[in-house]
């Protein structure tokens, strides 16, 4: 392919930066949206489990079972989201690493244990019920999730946490990191929206109750389910976006940042010296000054 | 933050090279790896409504219905994969794009066609059953999926392939295009996999048959929909790595080529001629010389 002539290439990248401007989106008002989106969906989980379900209990009845959806949604898709954010915010890029590698990690961890407990909630129901685990298409992604998960966790922590673990180490298993970080939030919100619709079938049966007459109940659920696709979309096209990465001093792959929405990347790429490309780099760290 | 020494750059270039070729894949086997698992996906769906739920037809029964998993699967799954995936193949780099630009949206085009009449089955099979239509989670998310497609395509072929469409206007929207055709393929995984997870709840009620039990058919169907599950994130992937990613002449933002598993955006950003970003960006193109 002929490379574009010096005349093509002034008026493409006039457009492009033009456009950029149109597409630039501050990190932190987005930030807050996604964090009051998150929350709402915690709310209504909540809400649901609380107003329709029968509340929660411990005694292994279906009150028991309702702190899965609970502890799932908290913990695998809203704190679980949070985690990966963390290196999104301005402020954690100046100054060490380390306390916001500690702050990722703990957030995760925060996220494992809740999902952890969600699990043990619908096993413990199910054995109690004498209802067998580990068949539905839900159950088969949804442990998948977990696993890969706890495999991500444990990499994590030994890759950039654990002192000794060489540069090399952290270089090869930074891309798979951040891959499966996505990809994991994406299985669970699968997980979720599957395991929402396939609650609503078992409980909505009555005759005045039935989910295909779409009673309050099953608007209200299947909103919630819609909301977590969008919490879960937002959060992952918010990690690739180019102009909202950390600049990172440890890996040259990240002093080119990366395409989302595809702006910023002609600025990013323009070879800056570090405080100048943190400034351009950043439409969040613009907009604070 | 403090900009890396030259020597720590340089150690971390060297690093990040070495590991960037560990990770690079080539692109032709990966997608002749990825058409085998599409095709995989129709023929086990194909093979599920033919050998377990009764084969096909157009009387409005549950063998119309069939017509529902095996033309979403096909068309918003596979063929829309297909069809995103036209402009990673390195033989579509030289020459004009107008011709690659017909086929991927006539690939998507196809894709639509069969969604809309995998609609039409399961609405035709609900009226015929008095049924109510679009009241469960999979309802509305496949519903918005197939709305949210159908506005890509007509703004895709608005804004690419109509000639008097401005080329501010293409710069705008290109990154807003990409970012959808992403989301509708994932947002079609979810919708599978909680359609999968429904219909097995159905059809699986007997006695000796039920879902719990995990029968032949269960196994066979929870399998699918994790082929599914992998078949979109695996896509996705593809699309966003940056190798393999088409170096437009026409927008200057793609002379910078975006992450995915984060290799080779060293090299991408290294800002080299045309031709020779063409010979390093490519592994694909690298192993086929």
């Amino acid at each position: 392919m002929a490379a574009p002539s010096e005349e093509e290439g002034a008026v493409g990248r006039r457009y492009h930066q033009r456009s950029t401007a149109m597409l630039d989106v501050p990190f932190l008002p987005f930030c807050a949206f996604l964090g009051t989106l998150g929350l709402l969906c915690v709310a209504m989980v909540g809400s649901w489990c609380q107003h329709w379900r029968g509340g929660f209990s411990l005694d292994g009845s279906s009150r028991t079972f309702n702190w899965h959806p609970v502890l799932m949604v908290t913990g695998l898709v809203v704190l679980y989201g949070a985690a990966a954010l963390v290196y999104r915010i301005p402020y954690t890029w100046s100054g060490p690493k380390l306390p916001w590698k500690v702050l990722h990690g703990s957030l995760a961890l925060g996220a494992f244990i809740l999902t952890v407990l969600g699990l043990s909630a619908v096993f413990y129901f199910h054995n109690s019920q004498g209802t067998p685990n580990m068949y539905s298409l839900h159950s088969w992604i949804g442990l998948g999730t977990v696993l890969l998960f706890s495999c991500q966790w444990a990499a994590g922590f030994g890759a950039f946490l654990l002192p000794w673990a060489p540069t090399w180490l952290r270089v090869l298993y930074k891309p798979i990191h951040v891959f499966f970080g996505s990809t994991i939030l994406l299985l669970s919100v699968a997980s979720c929206v599957s395991g929402i619709n396939e609650k609503l079938f078992f409980s909505l049966k009555n005759g005045t109750m039935q989910y295909k007459l779409l009673p309050a109940e099953a608007v209200f659920a299947n909103t919630l389910g819609l909301l977590i696709l969008i919490f879960g979309v937002l959060v992952v096209a918010a990690l690739a976006r180019p102009s909202w990465k950390r600049p990172d001093s440890d890996s040259p792959d990240s002093r080119q940042l990366p395409p989302a929405l595809g702006a910023g990347r002609h600025r990013d790429c323009a070879g800056n010296a570090e405080p100048a490309r943190l400034q351009t780099a950043n439409p969040a760290a613009k907009n604070r000054n």
